[in-house]
């Protein structure tokens, strides 16, 4: 088990991010326990906003809220491709067809744009950073919020499943090098748990709080089950949700 | 269907709210889609923290996460008499003997304290101020944090089955005299969100931004389902959760 260590090890307690710009809003999908992360600069006259892992049964969730919330969708971004859900990227551009598909060129699948670690994505003044975070698959990116005085502090990091709180983590220990009041929003969620930050999962992520060898045991003794979407979402999420293919063929 | 206000009468788009002192993390419970929110003023040297709506399904998940982030759990608090889940008040009395729970006086239900409209809950230099929602159930009263320069900004309120996002709310519209910008915080969601404002709502819940009589009308014709767990759930939530009964009885 855990050594405790003493509360004064502790990082900041900051628990929710604070900028004039940014709108934030995490939405839940409860049969894959995915997160998607809805960020806006609405200091900006069009209101950019972009979506972080849209999950395709929720599209129209997100969209009625982009436009309840007078946003203007530029992007869908994906931190990998998923092996547990389909992708909502392809149904977006399909039903707001200005909307542009970003993912990692590492994870060699399809989209409008792709992206490498220091990259920086644009929405108005604010921007998002990409950070390789590869592990989970080779292809695992994180994006992080851009640091600067107009942008959001504590900063906030996206993390797909590079790491996962408390739980899980196959990543390269790069996003313990961001501040430790960082906020870390993962891609899924299995026990009600919405965010973390670095300081926490350094002290508590059980996996992660181990050097590699320990690690590496650990993840070969979980056994763990084949992900039940995989057959079907890893090729559909590989063409960035039907990029070339029709509605009709998934 | 609703008018759509034009853009500039939506209100602040701040959606998270900045306090050095309050540390916030909202937890979810799946099966009942049932939302618990965690509060500390970190700023205190005991670190004082409450929980709102904590579900007994989750008291362990929850008292391991106070544990880890060195926060000393004083009070757990109901909305109201709950027919969905059962609170998890009576469960974290008894693995953490030192809390306090707190309900409404009109619920007339058990525990150790009673609140009315206007009613300040203080854990440490942070408090919760009591307003009466009620309509859900007759002791439905929603928790707002206080105003103050110390105290968090935006303000949020949590409003239990008073107001639920865009979907429900049978309430007295107490919730719509709080400003626009007010971070509302429901009970449960059951389409993944987790947050919304006074000004959203007022704009797009379907059955609040209507006159009463339209609303009465709605929720006449919603032919609502016994909710499922209501037998097991109101005579213990009654009780605040075991207040006095024997863990076997239930
Ligand atoms: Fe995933
Ligand atoms: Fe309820």
């Amino acid at each position: 088990s855990l050594a405790r260590k003493p509360r004064s090890q502790m990082s900041s307690y900051a628990t929710s991010s604070e900028s004039p710009k940014l709108l934030f809003r995490q939405l839940f999908e409860k049969e894959s326990s995915t997160y998607t992360y809805l960020l806006a600069d609405v200091s900006h006259p069009e209101k950019p906003a972009l979506l972080v892992d849209p999950v395709d049964k929720t599209v129209d969730r997100d969209l009625s809220l982009i436009k309840d919330l007078g946003l203007k969708l530029i992007y869908a971004i994906n931190t990998h491709v998923h092996a547990d859900h389909v992708t909502g990227t392809g149904l977006i551009k399909t039903k707001s067809p200005g909307v542009k598909s970003i993912i990692s060129k590492a994870s060699n699948a399809k989209a409008d744009r792709f992206v490498e670690a220091g990259d920086k994505i644009w929405f108005g003044d604010l921007f998002l950073e990409v950070r390789a975070t590869p592990g989970h698959t080779l292809g695992c990116v994180t994006y992080v919020t851009g640091d600067g005085p107009d942008q959001a502090r504590p900063r906030m990091a996206f993390t797909g499943d590079a790491l996962l709180i408390r739980a899980c983590g196959r990543t390269d220990f790069q996003i313990f090098t961001l501040p430790k009041d960082t906020l870390l929003y993962p891609a899924h969620d299995y026990k009600g748990f919405t965010v973390t930050t670095v300081g926490e999962e350094i002290l508590y992520n059980p996996r992660l709080a181990k050097d590699e060898e320990t690690f590496k045991n650990i993840m070969k003794n979980l056994n763990l089950a084949y992900p039940k979407m995989i057959d079907k979402a890893v090729p559909a999420n590989m063409v960035c949700g039907l990029q070339d293919v029709a509605p009709e063929a998934i």
